[in-house]
């Protein structure tokens, strides 16, 4: 590793992988944390526990703001474990000077955000520092989930499973690059950021045979799959044209030569579900986003890549990210 | 309030409680938040879930860093409510240029501390902001702890109670102040900062009664004692020749105009046992810290204030802290 911290190492991808396992792991070495996913399971696998620090800039964007943004992500943290949101801590890091309607209208967003999930903040913690030391306000956020179906897991994906996709990808890496480079779209672009607990919650109350659940954050899809792909030991096959992508977030990825299966999502997530589940899967999908897909297989052919076929009968590996396309994204 | 956040809304002391309540406990309002003290009690009461978020600076200071603090921090706060701390999430916003050696002395000491405290960190986060976005590292710990022994509160203080300190008051503050300002001490003088768990379960394996624990962080022993005051509807009355206060500490007071009862501590707490075990709570206090003392009693003369009596017979009010003595303290 280098000596100093890089933007890379916080992208979702290779170099965050490498820190976190170099440095956090290596110190922090227990069972659950090895087993730890979007969420660690404690307490005989009754409770999820999961933290995630919010530094989006801007702090309000088309669809969200951070704190929406910092509820959803830690609800869908637990809720991609099969667990309801339950209790939440909400500590905020503020900058002197920062305006207090602005603080009061984020910590509103983040109590609508709440009652969706069913969800209460039950502790909190305010930190003031001094103008410099941090850019507006960082808000970590920690939830207690219960957990509705244990053994979801993304180390035990076969080739009975299909991999499907909630929605369209990349809109919410999208908004936050057009809105921070000033590029005016004339489209309703907007992040995706929403909650996914209630779709989870209709799957598990539909008896989906559900193996894995992923919301595709920082990295993307692609960070998604190719952590499946490693972990289960499998090689996951993407038809490219089944990948659903809006025109905007199109436009905008041929335009600065980005990759939308790389840009960072905030409500849209990835399943592997047993194959004889996949009809009725995308129907409960469709009912809260029309542009959910079936987008692939599981194969053997090449265990731990994913392989990404095009229309035109090319095939090339979708890799995990490295670089660091956008800081500060969530 | 004013319109704009200041560094005093961040304090521990009254412009603290007045951010909290007004914005946070407005839009969150629910009983357990109600409720909550140095930490929430969730699951019938079974769990504790504590949050916090440190930023002190210098990362680096005399007997300890910002990775001991963080522990410390959070377990102290489970342990406040008689739980033994169990699992915990790491949450790290780190600044690019960041160097990693200095990462991994800061990560070992916190899983050095989490030994001591017989916990884990189960699930983390790791963020990196570009250069200027944050001052080189903060870090966030939630904490969910066993409760070993229910219904310990600061709202059922009463004349049956004595107040305990646990050791000597304001090391943490002065060490911060003294290596911020660049004053060279040619003493001893360093951070209290310690894992209070070990001690409140020497206290609980003795049958100790007792009614109310606070560790006496950010707005320090003032700050504790009038919350106290003010929740239990009692009067607090301390004699000012037991609170015990070191000669460096005393010194750099008399020196800088501080009250020693207002600066941070970081592993010292105040007791509020029933009477007839002071003794024993004392001297089970003093196998950690000899300089343990009982400093006040509980009566009915001034209810919600806490009174300051001197050697010389006068006394005075004890107010809570206001204004911003130290940011970035913890």
């Amino acid at each position: 590793m280098t000596k100093q911290i890089k933007l890379a190492h916080g992208n979702g991808g290779a170099e965050n992988n490498e820190l976190i396992s170099k440095v956090f792991y290596k110190a922090f070495k227990n069972e659950i944390l090895e087993k730890s996913e979007d969420a660690a399971i404690i307490e005989d696998g009754k409770l999820a526990f999961s933290t995630d620090s919010f530094t989006v800039s801007p702090l309000f964007f088309a669809g969200a703001n951070i704190g929406k943004l910092a509820i959803c992500g830690t609800c869908n943290d637990l809720a991609m474990m099969g667990a309801k949101p339950k209790y939440l801590t909400c500590s905020v890091i503020i900058e002197e000077g920062f305006d207090i309607n602005e603080l009061e209208t984020i910590v509103e967003s983040m109590q609508q955000e709440l009652e969706i999930n069913g969800a209460s903040v039950v502790s909190g913690d305010t930190k003031v520092v001094p103008k410099g030391s941090v850019d507006k306000i960082f808000i970590n956020t920690t939830g207690i989930g219960e957990v509705l179906k244990s053994g979801i897991s993304s180390n035990k994906i076969t080739d009975n499973d299909i991999i499907i996709v909630s929605r369209d990808i990349g809109t919410h890496g999208a908004t936050i690059f057009a809105s921070r480079e000033g590029i005016e779209l004339t489209s309703d672009l907007k992040s995706d950021c929403m909650s996914l607990y209630p779709i989870v919650k209709k799957l598990l109350d539909n008896d989906i045979n559900i193996t894995a659940l992923r919301d595709a954050t920082r990295g993307g899809l692609s960070a998604v799959l190719n952590e499946w792909a490693n972990q289960s030991n499998i090689c996951i096959e993407v038809e490219e044209d089944k990948i659903p992508i809006c025109d905007e977030v199109m436009g905008l990825c041929e335009l600065l030569g980005f990759d939308a299966t790389s840009l960072a999502n905030e409500g849209t997530f990835v399943l592997a579900v047993n194959k004889g589940d996949s009809k009725v899967t995308l129907d409960i999908l469709k009912l809260f986003n029309n542009n959910a897909s079936l987008i692939g297989k599981v194969t053997n052919t090449h265990p731990k890549k994913v392989v990404l076929n095009s229309s035109w009968g090319t095939s090339r590996f979708l890799e995990t990210p490295t670089g660091e396309l956008l800081p500060r994204i969530c």
